[in-house]
C-alpha cells in the first residue's frame, strides 16, 4: 500500500484518517504537537514544523505522495521536495494560488473566470492606489493581506477611506503585510463547488452547496445550496471543474463563490472569492451526505485512482460547524443532543476548546429543508451553549 | 473525552477508530503486535497479551470503559477487572454466553429462545450420548466446540456416527476440547439480527439481514434480508432485544438465526445459531447502509450515550467480504474496482494477504436487489481474483 503524508495535523487531516483507514492506505502525518487534532488519531506521526525544510524532508522520505493540510507549508519548500522526487500533490504550482490571492486573482482573471475587481496595493504608494480603486468601485472595500489567512483572518472591510483606514493600512504594511484590495461585492449568498482532480486528470463535481457565514467564520453548509438554477450550479461545476483543470491541480479544490443579484440588466452570476486546495469546510457535509466523502475523494485524487461517485445520499444535507463555548465539557452535552436527535451525526475534533474557535461540526439529512436546517442547529448550539436555542450567548 | 479501550487489535477494532474519530472519544487498543490491523490506524496502542490478566490490567489504567474485539479474553480475567472497579462492557456474565455456546443454549432454552436440540457431550462417554442424541434428532449431527471457535473453526458436520465420526470425538476430547451436539438444522437460510443495548438499558433494532456463509465463512450480507416477513423480521428483532435485556448485554449483540422453513403443521420460525457481543461481521454495511454505523452504535452503548438511529440509507445494501487470492498486491486491483464501480465502497483491513483469510469487504447501495448484489459481488471477487467472475478459482 502506499503510504500518504499529510503535512498538517489539523482536523482535515484528522477527518483524512477516517477516509484512509477504509482505504487501507497508511496516513503519516507531520504535526506541531502530539496534542494534534490528527495527531490524536494517527499510528504515524511525526512531530515538527511544516514550515521548516529540513522536517519536509524528513517526513516525505519514505512517504509516497506527500499532501497538505492547510496552505501554510512555503512554496519553495514544496518545490524543493519536487526537485528531489518527492510526489506532491497538489504540486507547488497549483499550490501558489491557494497561497496567494494575488497571484489567484491575476491568474484567474487571466483565463476569463469571473472575479470581484481588485488591485494590489503597493507598499510604497497604498493610499493613492486604495484612492483610485475606490474612485472606480465606490466603497466599502475589502481589503486583504495576500498571504497567510483563513477564517476571516486577514480580511478587513472598510467602510470609508477615513483615518481609520489609512491607520490599519500603515499598521499593516510596516508589518510586512503584503495587501491587496477588491471590490466589496452585493453578493446574494456565498456559495461553494468542490471539485476533485486525479493526477490522471479525472474530474468530479459535488453538488454545489450554500455557505452561510458568521463573522468570517462558516457555520452552516446546505447541501445543495437551496433554489440554485440548474444553469448557475452546473456553471459553478463547470468553473470549478476549469480552475481545476487550468492550474493542474492534484487533489481536492474548493472554489467559495459569491451568487451575485440579477441587475437592472441581466441575471445573477457567480464571481470567485477564494480557492482552497484541499479537503474544505464546506465539503464536510460528503461524510454522511455524499456516497463518497470528500476526504477519501481526495485520498483517491493525489494517489491517481478512479474517482468516487460524488452521488447525494439524501435530498438535503446540513452540516452547521460547532464553535467552542465557555463550558469547555463538550462531551456532557453529547446526551442531550442524541437523545434529542438520534439521526444528527456529531463530528468532534478533539481539539482543546476555546470560544469561538472551531472543535466540531454536526450533520443532519432529511428531505424537508427546513426541518433539517433546525436540526443540524439545535445540535451545534447545544454542543456550543448547552442550549439549543442560542439564549445561552 | 471519556477513554475507550478495546482488546483486541482486529478489524472490528480497526472500524471502531473510524467512529470513535468522528465522536472525538480516544480509543485505546491492546494489540498482540504493532502490525495488528487496528494498530496500524490508532495512536494509542497497547503492545500485550490479552489473556494475560496482567496485561490487561495495564492496559485498563486510565481506561473509562473497556470494551471487546473478539470473545478471547478469558471470563476470570473480566471479573478480575470488574471487581478492581475497571467499568467491562459486556461484562463478563453477559459475554459468558458468546464465549460458551453450551452456557449460552442453557439460558436462552431456559428463558423460552428457539435453539436447535443440542446436548453437551461429557468426557467420560461421549459416545453413548452422541448416539443417544442421533436416535432422537437423526443424523447429520453438528459437532461443536464449546469454546473458542470462529469463521466455522470449532464447527464439524458429522453425517453419521461412523469411524470417522468416533475418530473425530476422540482426537478432539484428547486435545481437551470441551464439546457439545446440535441437530443440523434443515434452514432456508442464515439470518442475523444485530441489535445494540446501552449500559441505561435504552435498546436499539438494525434491520434484520440475510447472511450468506461458504465454508463457515460468511461471504455475504444482504440488508435487509429479502422477502423475509414483517412478522418474522420483528419476531428476530424482538428475540435479539430480549436476549440483550435477559443477558444484560451492554454493547452490540449479533443474534445469528436460522429462519427454518414451513413444515406441514405450521409455518416456518427462527432458531438461534450463536451469539456475538461486538461489532459484527453481519453489520459492517451499516458503515454506509445505516444513519449509525454498528461501530458508532457500540461505542455508544458501551458508554452510555443515546443510542443513534438505524434507519437506513438506501432500499438495499449488500457487503462482500473480501478474502485473500494468491496475489497479496490487492491495492493494485483497486483502479478496475474504482473505475468499473464509482459508488462501491472498499474497505481493506491493512492485514497480510492469505489465501482464504478475510482481508477487507465491499458495499453497494440502491433500489435493485440483482444490481446491488452483483456489484458488491464483482468488486469482492475482482479485489481477490482479479477477475470479476469467479474465474480465476
Amino acid at each position: 500500500m502506499p503510504v500518504v503524508g499529510m503535512a498538517g495535523g489539523g482536523q482535515l487531516a484528522r477527518m483524512t484518517q477516517q477516509a484512509a483507514i477504509a482505504l487501507g492506505v497508511p496516513l503519516r502525518v507531520l504535526a506541531a504537537s502530539p496534542g494534534d487534532s490528527a495527531a490524536r488519531v494517527v499510528a504515524d506521526v511525526r512531530v515538527g514544523d511544516d514550515r521548516s525544510l529540513d522536517d519536509l524532508r524528513a517526513f516525505a522520505k519514505g512517504c509516497d505522495v506527500v499532501t497538505f493540510d492547510h496552505e501554510h507549508v512555503p512554496g519553495p519548500h514544496i518545490r524543493d521536495l519536487e526537485k528531489s522526487g518527492v510526489s506532491c500533490h497538489p504540486g507547488s504550482a497549483a499550490l501558489a494560488h491557494a497561497q496567494d490571492k494575488l497571484v489567484m486573482r491575476e491568474r484567474l482573471t487571466g483565463i476569463g473566470v469571473p472575479c470581484p475587481a481588485y488591485a494590489h496595493l503597493p507598499p510604497s504608494g497604498p493610499i493613492p492606489a486604495l484612492e483610485g480603486f475606490a474612485r472606480e468601485h465606490g466603497t466599502p472595500l475589502v481589503l486583504k493581506a495576500t498571504r497567510g489567512g483563513y477564517d476571516g483572518k486577514g480580511v478587513w472591510v472598510i467602510d470609508d477611506l477615513g483615518a481609520r483606514a489609512r491607520e490599519l493600512v500603515g499598521r499593516l504594511l510596516a508589518e510586512g503585510v503584503d495587501l491587496m484590495v477588491e471590490r466589496h461585492v452585493p453578493f446574494r449568498r456565498e456559495l461553494a463547488a468542490v471539485v476533485a482532480r486525479s493526477a490522471y486528470g479525472q474530474g468530479a463535481a459535488y453538488p454545489v452547496v450554500e455557505t452561510v457565514q458568521q463573522g468570517g467564520i462558516c457555520v452552516e453548509v446546505i447541501a445543495p445550496a437551496p433554489g440554485l438554477s440548474r444553469d448557475l450550479a452546473a456553471e459553478a461545476q463547470r468553473l470549478a471543474l476549469a480552475v481545476a483543470d487550468e492550474l493542474g491541480v492534484v487533489g481536492l479544490l474548493a472554489v467559495e463563490l459569491f451568487e451575485t443579484p440579477p441587475s437592472g440588466d441581466g441575471p445573477g452570476g457567480l464571481l470567485v472569492n477564494e480557492l482552497a486546495m484541499r479537503p474544505h469546510n464546506s465539503g464536510h457535509w460528503t461524510i454522511e451526505g455524499a456516497r463518497t466523502s470528500q476526504f477519501e475523494q481526495h485520498l483517491r485524487a493525489v494517489l491517481d485512482l478512479p474517482l468516487g461517485s460524488t452521488e447525494p445520499t439524501a435530498p438535503y444535507t446540513v452540516m452547521a460547524n460547532v464553535l467552542g463555548g465557555d463550558d469547555p465539557d463538550v462531551y456532557r452535552r453529547y446526551i442531550h443532543v442524541m437523545a434529542h436527535d438520534p439521526g444528527v451525526k456529531v463530528h468532534f475534533y478533539g481539539k482543546d476548546v476555546r470560544p469561538g474557535r472551531k472543535i466540531g461540526h454536526v450533520t443532519a439529512l432529511g428531505g424537508d429543508l427546513a426541518e433539517v436546517r433546525e436540526r443540524a442547529r439545535h445540535a451545534a448550539d447545544y454542543l456550543r451553549w448547552g442550549t439549543g436555542t442560542g439564549d445561552g450567548r
